[in-house]
């Protein structure tokens, strides 16, 4: 049989009402289907969304948990809630008036003539070295590490990490480095590196494969998203660091793959972010998005104790926790898993809302 | 050798500048490179790119590319050159002043109470049906069709295609149907269909298999971007019609590939969108992605005369001469291939102003 076969008769049947995220279908869809998390790979699905309706409530689902990731607004953003943080001209981030207000009084240098590293411009922005004195990131990243240290003794910036990372301009440019605890603190981009671990499966005997995803469970003692279910192997990307090279180091670290296969194996392949509250700042995050495709015999052990077990589930069945099941998943890598779904042709084109949900996995 | 040796040393390397789409860096690359267009695979590349300064260089290339379909700003929508057009409540597209009042003055109604179909808002824009009237879409669909079919008798509406095509709101909704020419009159978004049509090589000997992608290039007779290099298939996807029927048709109607093997092989796959000036209207296309593998024996056939020949290039030629040769490829064309070459992972999370260029494809 051909897959047209199975297709929707067409993308935009009868949908006249407004999307409602917590719509009446979305309900009656919950109330149809057994709820219960089932793990194993053999509980799974001849996938009820394959029509029009389903497939839009599956769509609203995925999107609904992509939003639950993007609560910052642009009003938020254009209100008086935050200030713009400007790099020598280039807009990097968004900080708390308060915070505004402490990197003007202590960025301040001994210099002579009182040349202020933070000031705050005419338009109300605050801009670090505005005169662009420190023409070199390495110039920046040091004048600013001193004023970064003193406000860290004042309590001003908690949760100290003594790692670097990159602050990035809105159109890619790395201007200096800061300490990673401060990251939130600015409203500054931060960089992660995400991996989809997948098998090919032709178990299920029929001719087309199946793509089966590796999904971990996190620690009960993790004090992150703890029992929430995970990816393969994620991390922060550090200052200097290539994507590639920390995904292959977090792959070995956290489910024991060898460093000689992930090098060979593992593809860039995407990348989505997303901009959401955090202890009143606001987290903007950039996941680069890796796949690796594993032999059926492979089995990730948890290595440094960020998960606790791994098991393999069929994509359409991940699809279905995300888009019914809210709240199971650690929610930053519903982005990276619904643009795999997307990409292994799980979540299609033909499927209502599929543009939207595409554009909402980047902010 | 393994994959990492080639991989640049870091990401953010010493890019404190601001990113120029004109800037030296670029200027320098085009003079190093030999410009000569060479369609056969086998000149081809060790690509100099596969470092840090060069891969910036693509990737601004590649961005300046995708830039070009995107000459509309938030601020000319924002602007008096255009006017929010809202159907029922849903925002769906921007229409040009002097086209709001033709709506205005054409869309009234015979019955007695007068009642405008179009009608402009205190907030200045202009509303379809804004009392709700017409609850269906096909309602809608009717008595739009009749007022444009009157704008159509005063030339109001030129080009008429006989063709419908879906109005869709900014959250994916479909409110009516409404025909073709009217759809950049209206600046509402246009769908259409794009096939990359791609083999898996490995005749260059060594064991990482090549990613071949072919090319078409247009009839010198098209009325539009005659002589320039595009997809195996693309087209506008009308009102009713699932994006997969639509990417079948088109490979058997522009390239002769055979309907069946198209069905079980042509695989949805992504989405991109951009927005431009068209006639002093806002053109706004969502292209849906499609991939198709083809083994290396089969050669597309130029059918319905929209292409006059094809060509197998290795992607990294393709996306060269997307980078440093612009103005080869149809516009539009740009967008998809390049999400291709990042999917394949010829475009990489490694090289700087990445992110933004993933972003850059959906506006």
């Amino acid at each position: 049989m051909s897959r047209l076969a199975s297709l929707p008769r067409t993308l935009f049947a009868n949908r006249v009402s407004r999307l409602s995220f917590a719509g009446k279908e979305r309900n009656r869809v919950r109330r149809d289907r057994t709820m219960a998390f089932s793990p194993s790979a053999e509980s799974l699905p001849s996938p009820s969304w394959k029509n029009d309706k389903s497939a839009a409530a599956l769509v609203r689902g995925l999107r609904e948990a992509v939003e639950s990731c993007n609560d910052v607004t642009e009003e938020d953003l254009s209100s008086n809630k935050f200030i713009d943080l400007l790099v020598s001209g280039s807009h990097v981030g968004h900080v708390r008036p308060d915070f505004a207000e402490a990197l003007v009084k202590h960025g301040k240098l001994e210099a002579a003539d009182g040349y202020a590293l933070f000031s705050k411009s005419e338009k109300g922005v605050v801009c670090f070295d505005s005169e662009n004195r420190y023409a070199s990131s390495e110039e920046k990243t040091r004048v600013v590490a001193e004023v970064f240290e003193k406000m860290r003794e004042l309590s001003l910036i908690p949760g100290w990490r003594s790692e670097m990372f990159p602050v990035v301009s809105d159109e890619g440019d790395v201007c200096m480095n800061v300490e990673r605890a401060s990251a939130s603190l600015l409203g500054i981009k931060a960089f992660g590196v995400h991996v989809n671990g997948y098998v090919n499966s032709n178990s299920s005997g029929n001719s087309e494969s199946k793509v089966l995803l590796w999904v971990g469970t996190r620690s009960k003692d993790k004090q992150t998203f703890p029992g929430m279910l995970d990816h393969l192997s994620a991390g922060g990307l550090p200052a200097g660091m290539a994507p590639t090279i920390c995904a292959v180091k977090e792959l070995a670290e956290e489910a024991g793959v060898p460093e000689k296969y992930s090098e060979e194996n593992v593809k860039s392949v995407s990348c989505v972010s997303y901009r959401m509250f955090y202890k009143e700042c606001v987290k903007r995050d950039v996941l680069f998005c890796y796949d690796l495709e594993l032999g059926e015999s492979f089995v990730p052990k948890p290595v440094d104790g960020e998960v606790e077990s791994f098991e393999l589930l069929p994509l359409e069945r991940v699809c279905e926790i995300i888009a019914f099941e809210p709240g199971r998943f650690k929610p930053n890598c519903v982005l990276v898993i619904i643009d795999f779904a997307i990409r292994k042709g799980i979540v299609t084109c033909d499927m209502p809302g599929f543009p939207e949900l595409v554009k909402a996995l980047r902010r």
